[in-house]
């Protein structure tokens, strides 16, 4: 399997094709799921070659694992309002309510498929989950350097459990889908009174 | 679709054969899945008709979801230890680590079933979700009665979000399964704080 950490080779393909081809492998991902999705579709779809797809990005489970990266409408890296809350409160604004529905419906698909495939789990967790985790940690740690958070808040190692609570649970739990006014509901009566903030 | 909060009529079958037949159906759940587990395999693997079948649970979803309940191994509703970490701590050391990674397996592969089968997920909230979310409120009403909780604490109905988290981020985040010792430090560190105790 290719690091998928680095940047796939861009040779010949124009970001705008490299768009255009992501958005037809979510489009099939969407249609047919991860296992039945073949690179032969997605050359189809595209009008490319399999050994374009395959130099450009090593297999399918890279190939998914970048259009969902693609596809994410928010980095918490980027985020720096100069508070915890305001941090926490951009990253629900950066959402998009209707893609999060999307977003879920693809997720949910994939968190059957990465059992069955530990290359697509990999690939997730190296292009989605840590580049993630990693941006909120550095959230939290300038929300501690500010003094806004206690440095040895045991809360700190669990926020990402609890973000993941919100966005998991609503639906088992109202039988509706997460939307932003519940976000940051959710942030300001649980996630933040747990770090003492 | 049966009224599946009503229990079924037990007429001739033994509270032993109930049980044989529940796990002979979880097993079939593990092997090939919602979907593709018919009636008729159930039927043949417990040696029963399947008029039987019909006549007692109603169809597959109820039967599943009574499956299910009969394999839960908590059920908040009893647990009463006079404090509110108590009563955590105690539905913590109530699950077996080992059949918390089966129903993991087997919740995986229903999550993905329940947006295909209104039944189903009508089966599994009525008869797995709501008891526990009723349970649990119980718990949390009882600590706010014992003066340990604010009435008017914003946490208060974010409880079952958090706990969720917990289960289902563990996976994801760290790539290991979900363990007691993980969620006892988890309640520790971010529900009682969110929950101000």
């Amino acid at each position: 399997m290719a690091d998928v950490a680095t940047p796939p080779r861009r040779s010949r393909i124009t970001p705008e094709r490299e768009a255009e081809l992501y958005e037809a492998v979510l489009d099939l991902l969407r249609e047919v799921g991860y296992e039945s999705l073949t690179m032969d579709a997605v050359a189809a779809r595209t009008r490319s070659s399999k050994a374009t797809l395959y130099r450009q990005w090593g297999g399918k489970p890279e190939l998914v694992a970048r259009a969902l990266r693609h596809n994410k409408p928010v980095c918490l890296a980027d985020i720096d309002t100069g508070s915890l809350r305001g941090d926490l409160m951009e990253m629900v604004a950066l959402q998009d309510d209707c893609k999060m529905e999307q977003d879920h419906a693809l997720m949910r698909g994939l968190f059957h498929a990465i059992h069955d495939n530990p290359e697509l789990h990999q690939a997730l967790r190296q292009l989605l989950v840590e580049p993630e985790i990693t941006g909120l940690n550095a959230l939290l740690r300038r929300a501690v350097e500010r003094g806004e958070i206690a440095a040895d808040n045991p809360a700190l190692e669990y926020v990402v459990h609890m973000l993941i609570g919100g966005f998991a649970a609503r639906e088992l739990v109202e039988d509706r889908a997460v939307d932003q006014a519940f976000l940051a509901k959710y942030i300001d009566a649980a996630i933040l009174p747990a770090l003492g903030v």
